[in-house]
């Protein structure tokens, strides 16, 4: 394929790709179900940056003339110019008979037999299954679910990894070991306030949540330097509704949203349900990187910025001030909001903090995200968000139309756990653990991995994100590791795209110094058994793997 | 206004009047900003029902053609025809100037000085607010929120209604009296439960929710003839979070959602928050109209039906059997999944229970909506959804992302509380407390209420629907009862459109005996004394709203 471009015109290079392709495509030159060069292999061709390819699919995607699905490639459409927009799209007889963005492949009744038999079983998992509406006669009948939730189905499955060996080596889950949940006083809490207010708290009560815990939450933030009230504060059933709210408030469908690449990788299933259009900006040692972001502002136009500023996840890192001055500035030049995920504020195990995003610039729309299932209990569903009038008016309303509230109880005896001193006591206890186990598993890594791995140094926050060589793919490494009692997070969970491949996650939330030191060596052994094999049938992909995160 | 309408073509006469509109605002006869006559005066000008001149203008709101608003009538939309499926219409340069559907008034920046004068200043609350972000920089910026909750914000405010008078006699809250809670029972299984399990519930825990709830649900259901087993069943925050999971697994932007009239209020903005096209279907004393029900499916294709067989809220009115067959039969027929909201099942007063429309047609698409909330605590924010498999799988995605699960430890300690039998005593002391209330109300009503009002007299349930003759206008009455200390919920809150001005919902859930007596006895004299006065400014409105319920 030969594109011409013009590096003097003002069109941008990536929509002038966009553009040739969409003529293509209305041509009939390339007729729908056909498969796109991969983005790599076209931006050498064109002698581009490959950044600038997936800018101009992803452009193309925005419009509905290509679709892009998560393993397989980006496809044309079928009646790719017409369907956006309408809802009966996917029900005309136009759009039958090969994959559609927006169809219901599950729901239409029959069986999916044009999926491409090029789609990867396993990756085409979900809109490969039949039908499951049973064998009754409702089971044939034409109703079609929502676009969003069929979205959504189409996600590859990304269960949290888990092993049943009896001697496991958890490097996978990022939740808090149950071993040190304070259970004794949090017990006798709320044995005292069910005494005290059960009545009260068992019954309804207001969305924007209860009015102490509001209020300590709003004061722990002003004393990092964000200026909040109570009022400003909403409270939310964990970080995953924040987000759901957020989406809620602010993603229409098409929209094009900022996450970091890689991401914590339920927000991706979730910007899919809310048919946002994902721009992956790439992680950097310090942060997001902040010259693709510009670039990615001044063309993109991007409703929403995703970021975790502190030990982010997947990789630990944390982003250094230049870089949060800089998010910051671009944010308030092109008026986006960010959604600034502190998902582990509590856990820094080394070195003093940095000024949150919404310390540092007050006066742009940063919605402050936080939770206590990191530094406390997950099963209590509790998190927060921080934001402007404007945004928490709306967000209230999105809650109470969600789930009415959260629960008051849990709200009040969580109030009074931090009110008591038992939070700050409890992390510090948290700190303790973890900073020897952060020393373990860094000096483990040394010790067993081989030379040629690298791996970030994660001032706090329970993960580290490891870079293998080239030849090593993750996903069969962890199979190996299974089975001998070891699991870990593979890299391709945090990707949108097909990367992540020679990338894991290893996090010590759950795994003791001792634990630590085994799964080290057990994961080290086969990582340099793999090196020295070195026969993986399909090196190309590897290889194009190996470069998912040029930075690190 | 004349319409030639043709009622021997196949074109059904509401979709001629619907073209015929659209001809007039494409043409410019009917420019942006023009409010059509009511849906009244139209019909009588037409000699047609009034529902085909609403199902016409509804036809047209999906179009984008015009836009209803409730209190305020339907108006013309500005770039009508071109701005619907385009993410970006609500910034085009053509579409501000006038009220746009998808526009986002309170964050443009700019003050809605362009609101239509004739709009009340009551009703039009939200889109007269200046915009709320600050004096900062930021707040200038163009980020816009999603359509979705700018049409959730445009929603009327309907807050519970509530009295601060020292003596007040609550008729509003639809919620249990928390002096009957068994506060004591759940704070002593709560303490022994997080003695034996603390650590296991606190720690994250499934979307589907905890097994032994899910068995006892499934169990309580099969007892009631609906045949599921535990993994039919999804454990949700509520019924409200039951409803906005099933809204984001059916509904897209446009579908038509059928719902009773009047109906739940909160069911509303939701439906409004996913842009569906409301269907209101009028509510007969043996329930929802199936005449017009019939009506509406041929004509209209919804793509769901939202019922409250049992003490529908707010009228009380149980489903006849002869009804639950015809709506079950014209579900499958037409292939309409059904939402069952059976949010008082358990608090049947008098007589046998009817069999629910899941027992009824284990066959048709029936999801099964339940809570904890009426029974026994809101506060605990519990509730569950029985779904066939397909729609399931899709639930369970659509709780994980919307907030990963419900409590864990919650849920534990009312699986306990229900397998020892303290949920069954429960409900047996709340059938003494409430067959008592239930004998009072309807004697005071006898007694203090004028002969012209008529109302409702449910077999359970906390709530009946009260008609007062046509010259009383409710929301008036409200004002002047809430003075002498007693609250109601007015009629309008159950209806999308102008209606429900002469109804009332009385609820005994938190007035006890001699609270009933008191209220009703107040509520009665003031409503003779307007009566007698009869001299409402406008009569004309009163005179509509009294047939908002026909039927009753």
């Amino acid at each position: 394929m030969h594109i011409d471009l013009d590096r003097t015109q003002s069109e941008p290079v990536y929509r002038q790709i966009a553009l040739h392709l969409r003529a293509l495509i209305e041509s009939g030159a390339l007729p729908a179900g056909t498969r796109l060069p991969p983005s790599r292999n076209l931006a050498r061709t064109l002698g581009v940056n490959r950044a600038t390819v997936t800018a101009a699919y992803d452009a193309l995607g925005t419009l509905g003339v290509v679709e892009a699905t998560v393993g397989r490639g980006t496809f044309v459409r079928p009646c790719a110019l017409t369907s956006s927009g309408s809802p009966s799209a996917s029900g005309s007889p136009s759009a039958s008979g090969s994959p559609s963005a927006f169809g219901s492949p599950s729901a239409s009744g029959a069986p999916s037999a044009e999926t491409p038999a090029s789609f990867p079983a396993s990756t085409a998992r979900n809109s490969s299954e039949p039908p499951e509406l049973g064998t009754t006669p409702a089971a044939n009948h034409p109703a079609t679910f929502s676009r969003g939730i069929d979205e959504l189905l189409r996600y590859p499955a990304r269960e949290p990894v888990a092993s049943d060996h009896p001697h496991a080596v958890d490097f996978a889950a990022l939740y808090p070991d149950e071993s040190l949940f304070p259970v004794t006083t949090f017990r006798r809490l709320m044995a005292e306030i069910l005494a005290r207010r059960g009545r009260e708290l068992l019954q309804y009560s207001a969305p924007e949540g209860d009015p102490d815990l509001r209020a300590y939450i709003a004061g722990e933030l002003r004393r990092a330097g964000v200026q909040v009230a109570a009022d400003d504060i909403l409270i939310v059933n964990g970080a995953q509704q924040g987000l759901d709210l957020l989406l809620r408030t602010f993603v229409d469908p098409g929209d094009p949203v900022v996450v970091e690449s890689p991401t914590y990788w339920s927000v991706l299933p979730a910007l899919g349900f809310y048919r946002a259009e994902v721009i992956e900006v790439p992680m950097t040692p310090h942060g997001i990187d902040t010259d693709v972001l510009a670039a990615a502002l001044a063309t993109r136009r991007p409703k929403l910025i995703y970021t975790m500023p502190n030990f982010q996840n997947p990789t630990g890192i944390t982003m250094s001030l230049e870089t949060r001055r800089r998010l910051t500035e671009l944010a308030r030049r092109h008026a986006v909001p960010v959604i600034e995920d502190d998902y582990e504020k509590d856990l820094r195990l080394l070195g003093d903090g940095l000024p949150s995003l919404k310390a540092i610039a007050p006066d742009a729309l940063i919605m402050h995200l936080g939770t206590f299932s990191k530094g406390l209990f997950p099963g209590v569903r509790l998190g927060w968000i921080a934001a402007p009038p404007a945004v928490r008016e709306r967000l209230i309303l999105a809650k109470r139309y969600s789930d009415l509230h959260t629960s008051a109880l849990v709200q009040a005896v969580i109030a009074a756990f931090c009110r008591g001193g038992h939070y700050e006591r409890h992390i510090a206890k948290l700190h303790r653990v973890y900073r020897d186990r952060r020393a373990a598993l860094l000096a483990a890594l040394e010790r067993h991995f081989p030379a040629e791995a690298s791996w970030t140094r994660p001032d706090g926050g329970y993960a580290l994100w490891v870079t293998l060589p080239r030849p090593i793919h993750v996903p069969d490494l962890l199979a190996e590791a299974r089975a001998e009692g070891v699991v870990f997070t593979p890299g391709h969970y945090f990707f949108n795209s097909d990367r992540g491949d020679n990338c894991l996650r290893l996090s010590i939330a759950r795994a003791d110094c001792a634990a630590i030191e085994r799964g080290s060596q057990i994961l080290g052994r086969i990582i340099k058994r793999r090196l020295r094999a070195g026969s993986d049938p399909d090196n190309r992909i590897r290889r194009a793997a190996a470069h998912a995160l040029p930075h690190l």
